[in-house]
């Protein structure tokens, strides 16, 4: 397994000679998953083991520490957010990961298979997974983070001790410059083909889960691609080890502010432009410009799914939703997800008889509220607590 | 497993009659564990199954949804944070669970016990718990918190739609208004049976990973006592069960700004008396008169441990370590826990050849801080990001 792939053109590369392909298009690592099977499907532990269940087509061994115990998410279904007539909704909660979002999957894989310094180009999750791994790991890390990070979050990676730039001028284009340097560090950025083969995990998680049927659908937020690519590598890997009945389609959801993949794929292209977007909440998603977006539009195209824009409002009504009616806390970035389901259902995309896994990618815990709504909340004396209880659950 | 018992006098009743021992003490219940015996030791799976991998001790049966997924938390040991000379330190990490902390698992076996309405008495990690699972199991919640509670917990509770009361008043009797009161809402308190059987189950996944050895010592943060009454009984049951070869002595870590069990630990008394605590960082342990205070101190005295009072400063030194050092963000009241290791192995309590596992009862992401340290970032602009990063790293 040291041998990346183009997905586009098929040409190859051995592990470390190269970042991305001569056709400008991302790597990933060449698996041969023919021989692959569930591992110890019968032994009723399904969904809880850490990603390293998969050991068997990993670029790395399985580790000690942090890193031993990323994945393993949750998936529940979650009836209280399902469309009548629409399918079968459920959620694979990532915030339930070390750090708190499903960067910890790739981090994990990253940071078992190189040695030395670590680092990576974010000021999100990415950022504080790396941070956290390499504090762990005893590593060093190098975190590049965008003039504009807020404060709240830069504490939250410094609390790791890594080596945290703020750096000043075009952000977008450093994710190219860690590839076109020796920084003297492996920098794990959202597509490396490292962070994919971790990523991937999820998938394999959510198919093992409906074992020996599939799901009908596989919905996630789409950024830059890396997750994406990493959930189509997982199909792909399992349909070559016949362990699908049929393949998930795969659908991305995009914030409407920043949507390049489905402005592409509503145009009916393959290649993905630039956009200019708009101010929007779901930060975790605010990619103009994404480095695997081509190949997250492959992964649309070859599945036979779609790509879907969210209105800000409604992803908002979305995230609010998932709180109140399922228990679950998400960051906005995440809610477009479940708010894509409910449009395909309307749409007549997925019918009653659909099983959908939703991608919930990270925590809303982790980051608050700049402006708490703390509308909800009710003053009374400590005396008239046995009655306005009473009368509220009554 | 219908049955409750108080640990001091040993009189019974069942389930449902009563709230509190007439003596005085809380009570939990009466489990039969001598036929128990460690669920599929030999799978490999062990330490990412949910705690329903104990369902027969538990007064519950398996749920589906959210209260599924709580507990099968990591455990993995952290040489980094070790002191010379000290013992082997391993982290239970709580953090990753549904709701970022320990209380996860009580409220997922008392929700998945009672019908209706729910609610407690909590402003911090408890409320946010029950107020999750409750919007999860559609069912309401009734949150009852204190006067001066952050509008941002507020806000972070107030998005899983519960009834939240802020509540003028005597704080400290609220706990005891709402056994005294028929208030038409299941109250999973700290203490309360139900979750002090789901809060075992820590103890249970401690005691598992060692198996068929056991560790030598369990230290964890003591604020109600709740949690190290559920401690307790677990290592009482596995004893009874024959899966100990020696039990784990049990410690416990208070902030020395609020520690009345330390007090009476240190005055040889087993009763706990109320202090006036001192405002501290520890906010989620900050409890002047612990309703589970003389079980908590038996807890310590039948296991042959102690309890240790641990600085502001040398807490918040340890918060900053655990992040730095081991990749784990905790609150500052689970840092006693850690901090409370370093004392005890200077103390010679615990040697290089002993095994300690320590509880890190909640996430440090969810709270954030009230002013961000952003000390360490450096500012540089994106042409100087090669030689900054290569001179960083080397």
């Amino acid at each position: 397994m040291e041998q990346l792939t183009c997905y586009d053109c098929g040409e190859t590369y051995p592990f470390g000679d190269v970042t991305r392909c001569r056709c400008g298009e991302p790597l990933w690592f060449e698996t041969d998953a023919a021989a692959f099977d569930w591992p110890d499907a019968s032994d009723g532990s399904l969904g809880r083991d850490a990603l390293w269940r998969y050991e068997s087509v990993l670029p790395a061994t399985t580790p000690t520490g942090l890193a031993a115990a990323a994945g393993g998410t949750p998936l529940f279904r979650a009836p209280s957010i399902e469309s009548t007539d629409g399918p079968r909704v459920h959620l694979k909660v990532e915030g339930v990961n070390p750090t708190g979002s499903f960067k910890d999957r790739g981090t994990a894989v990253g940071i078992s298979r190189v040695d030395g310094p670590v680092g990576t180009v974010s000021h999100g999750n990415m950022a504080l997974s790396v941070a956290a791994h390499a504090a762990a790991a005893d590593r060093e890390a190098v975190i590049l983070v965008a003039e504009d990070t807020p404060d709240s979050r830069l504490a939250m990676i410094a609390q790791h001790d890594p080596h945290l730039f703020r750096v000043h001028g075009e952000y977008g284009r450093l994710y190219h410059d860690t590839l076109e340097h020796d920084l003297g560090a492996a920098f794990l950025n959202s597509d490396a083909p490292l962070r994919v083969a971790g990523q991937k995990t999820v998938a394999y998680e959510i198919c093992e889960a409906f074992a020996p049927d599939a799901p009908d659908a596989i919905v996630l937020p789409v950024s830059s691609g890396g997750q994406a690519s990493g959930v189509w590598k997982a199909l792909r890997e399992l349909d070559a080890a016949g362990l699908l009945t049929a393949t998930p389609r795969i659908y991305l959801a995009q914030t409407a502010r920043c949507d390049p993949i489905a402005q592409a794929y509503r145009r009916g292209a393959s290649r993905v432009e630039p956009v200019t977007g708009e101010p929007t909440a779901a930060v975790s998603i605010n990619n103009a410009d994404p480095p695997s977006g081509n190949r997250a539009l492959a992964a649309v195209a070859e599945t036979d799914g779609g790509v879907v824009s969210v209105p800000e409002e409604a992803m908002l009504a979305e995230t609010d939703r998932l709180a109140a009616d399922a228990g679950v806390s998400v960051e906005p970035s995440c809610a477009v997800a479940t708010a894509a389901v409910r449009d395909l259902a309307a749409a007549g995309e997925f019918g009653p008889g659909d099983d959908v896994a939703v991608i919930l990618t990270g925590s809303g815990y982790k980051y608050g509220e700049t402006e708490p709504d703390t509308s909800s909340v009710r003053e009374i004396d400590r005396s008239d607590v046995p009655g306005a209880v009473r009368d509220a659950v009554s």
